[in-house]
């Protein structure tokens, strides 16, 4: 593979300038904010690099379609997403979120580790393959999606319209990440999630907070709702949540036990103390990996302007994002929770769903893990950390798992990439190292049995 | 003052500019803006209308003091502000909140009702007066301030330091209204406030909600701090939070009693069903006009804005208005919360003090009260309702009852106002009416005993 990577460090400033063009245009998928632009990009540079390409409508964003060789006995496909989460606060960016600036031998952009560093990275390591190759071992596809992270609203029904084109003998998944230490991650599923907004309505106007010793105030009931659906001791009370969480096997307990989870990194970067319950160790990561959670992602009410201001709101609403674990249904916690509401006086808070993904796993003995495994240590010189399940979510069982693809995730990003948050940033070295990964990984499963 | 009102209708028109011009200089104390322009014009006012007038300087905004006639027996004064409270959210408003449109007979502008409309509507009655009778048959003082709307935090050292410009034989409070059926409501009180902001800080930055699952989430704290501060049965739960709540005397429940307070029109004006805890009749106004509060004002924490984000919040922020009522001492409330914090494993939450206001009450037997009690039949034509004490909020305690100066508050507001909200009005006519009262009160109460 030495031609390939040497390939790959000659052409270094070109594969840096696809990123940083790429991260130089937003699309932002829940503000309507350059999508089509994006598509249009990315369609045109898999066309460059000599593949086909096709946008490929759906209900709500286009699908970029990619495909290169088709004539091959194995097929690898690669599934990433070309929209971002948007930019704020972005106050708190120490550059531009879409400048895409170079400092200290990091990229910083809003979508640069998820997921825009990824899909040119694996474009670049197409391209380094053939160029030096003549040609790929194996098919390659890319399934390129516009709304991961607004849920995958239409991905079932791209998949499901269009089987033949995503079939596949093992699919690399859209992130990935290096420890604290350096080693490389390599995941093998992901947390599902049902994320809602609850919205509690009071009075049809605000008024002046005198009133509020007799008008019921939105604010408070929603607090008291919340105050229901969890306690500080981390338990999640609506009923029946937890029936479907599955139970840990031994090899589970054994894999999370070597996986690495650099505790004092995390709470030095993150400023903090300790983590949630003082937890550490083997319970921490059991917490991390195989436990459901749920979060308020975002609470609004009355006035939050600078000063006082003396007003009994008229309404309020909080983003509650559940991360859901096998076998937990999205659907089913969606039912549940209404449920929950109504039994305990909340009948009158509306529930408005967002995103329902089920979660996903892949066992972690496959072909296409052995050659993950196999040429992360030939590229990083260590073995990879295997997580068994990413706490993160993505509609991974959509597009493997319920169709019989395994699916393994590896990636540019560090541990302190800051995705979805400001100063998100990958460094350049991993994303090079990244392309060489990639292209090794070509190589190695064409030839795998 | 047959004499005297036909001079007012006379001269609508010009006191209709008058409150129009005001209403169109914003003066938002909470945002720092339009101050100096609104304290000169309403100096200018004063000048023009043959008064003394100053700006008198104070750590804050500074207080507009007016004066007319300085040689008479007795002096009444009026208290008011030119300060209005901020006027977002300003997609609700039908008109613009600084256009001072006139629609259906009513002035629609953020202030109008607090307190632009008394201010202009005693200003015009003590020119109509001095316009048909050749002078005023009292002293007439002014004291206008800029910080009523942030907590008025400058007006104690402000009376300290001119003792004699605002000593008075009574002073007509800022605020008035009319009850739903027509009728003058007369208060003789208001409620105190301690307002606070509180801060709950986690991690150092926002970060993706995966990490959800082990870090922790400073939404969900101050949710379940804000929990222990009051429950769904109303209850404030802070410890000693009531024992200064100074009990009912007889006299106290039949003025409650008689007191007009309209349900229907109130919870059809809302739109709503019930009260809180479906309090009605004399244990619903003994909660309005008795009972201290403690109210969300406003909640932000993480993405608030359109569609999904999945994010962990780094901070919440919640500012809370408790309305006190005799005795409560708000710097002892304020004392009290912090130690509540502490006690409940809140101690990290940060408790900022915004406003501290002592609650007033004048009994309701003196000159200046029967004075406004026999105007208000005159010009009104029927019986004013007496209200102990308002449940809204003011500087009366520091500027008449600490200095032994009987207050009693009408003006031109209606139930249906919206201080504080959208779309806040007056009625022309009432405002017409209001300058009436005013000139009628100037009359009869320079005679009394």
């Amino acid at each position: 593979m030495q031609d390939v990577f040497d390939y790959i460090e000659r052409h270094r400033d070109e594969y840096i300038r696809w990123l940083q063009a790429l991260c130089r245009q937003p699309s932002v998928a829940a503000q309507n904010r350059g999508m089509a632009e994006t598509a249009k990009m990315v369609e045109g540079l898999i066309r460059e690099i000599g593949g086909h390409a096709k946008r490929i409508d759906t209900s709500g964003y286009p699908v970029v379609y990619g495909e290169f060789a088709n004539d091959k006995k194995k097929t690898l496909s690669f599934y990433n997403h070309y929209d971002v989460q948007p930019e704020d606060p972005v106050e708190l960016w120490d550059s531009p979120p879409f400048a895409a600036e170079i400092r200290d031998g990091r990229i910083y952009a809003r979508g640069v580790a998820d997921n825009k560093g990824n899909l040119t990275a694996r474009l670049a390591a197409v391209h380094a393959y053939s160029a030096v190759r003549g040609g790929l071992p194996l098919n390659v596809k890319f399934v390129i999606e516009g709304e991961e992270e607004i849920g995958s609203l239409h991905l079932r029904e791209f998949v499901d319209a269009h089987r033949e084109l995503v079939q596949a003998d093992g699919c690399i998944w859209e992130f990935g990440y290096k420890n604290a230490d350096g080693s490389l991650q390599a995941s093998f599923g992901v947390k599902g999630m049902c994320y809602v907004e609850l919205v509690c309505r009071g009075a049809n106007t605000e008024m002046h907070s005198s009133h509020a010793a007799v008008i019921e105030n939105p604010a408070w009931r929603l607090i008291w709702a919340l105050n229901t659906l969890k306690t500080p001791d981390e338990r999640i009370h609506i009923k029946g949540f937890y029936d479907k969480v599955a139970a840990l096997s031994e090899t589970d307990i054994e894999v999370l036990r070597q996986m690495d989870y650099d505790e004092e990194s995390t709470l030095e970067k993150f400023g903090l103390d300790s983590f949630v319950l003082g937890l550490s160790g083997l319970p921490l990561k059991e917490k991390l990996i195989y436990q459901p959670t749920c979060t308020v992602c975002g609470f609004q009410s009355g006035y939050t302007g600078q000063g006082k201001k003396t007003v009994l709101p008229s309404e309020a609403r909080v983003k509650l994002d559940f991360r859901l674990v096998p076998d937990q249904d999205p659907f089913e916690i969606f039912r549940l929770l209404r449920r929950h509401l109504d039994e305990h006086g909340f009948a009158d808070i509306e529930a408005i769903p967002y995103t329902m993904t089920y979660p996903a796993r892949t066992p972690l003995d496959n072909a296409l893990a052995r050659s993950v495994v196999r040429t992360a240590k030939q590229v990083y010189g260590t073995e990879p950390t295997l997580k068994p399940m990413s706490p993160a979510t993505g509609p991974m069982y959509i597009l493997c798992q319920r169709i019989g693809i395994p699916a393994v995730s590896v990636g540019v990003g560090h541990f302190a990439s800051n995705n979805h948050a400001p100063n998100e940033n990958i460094a350049v070295d991993d994303y090079i190292q990244g392309i060489k990964h990639i292209a090794a990984i070509i190589e190695d499963f064409a030839i795998q049995e």
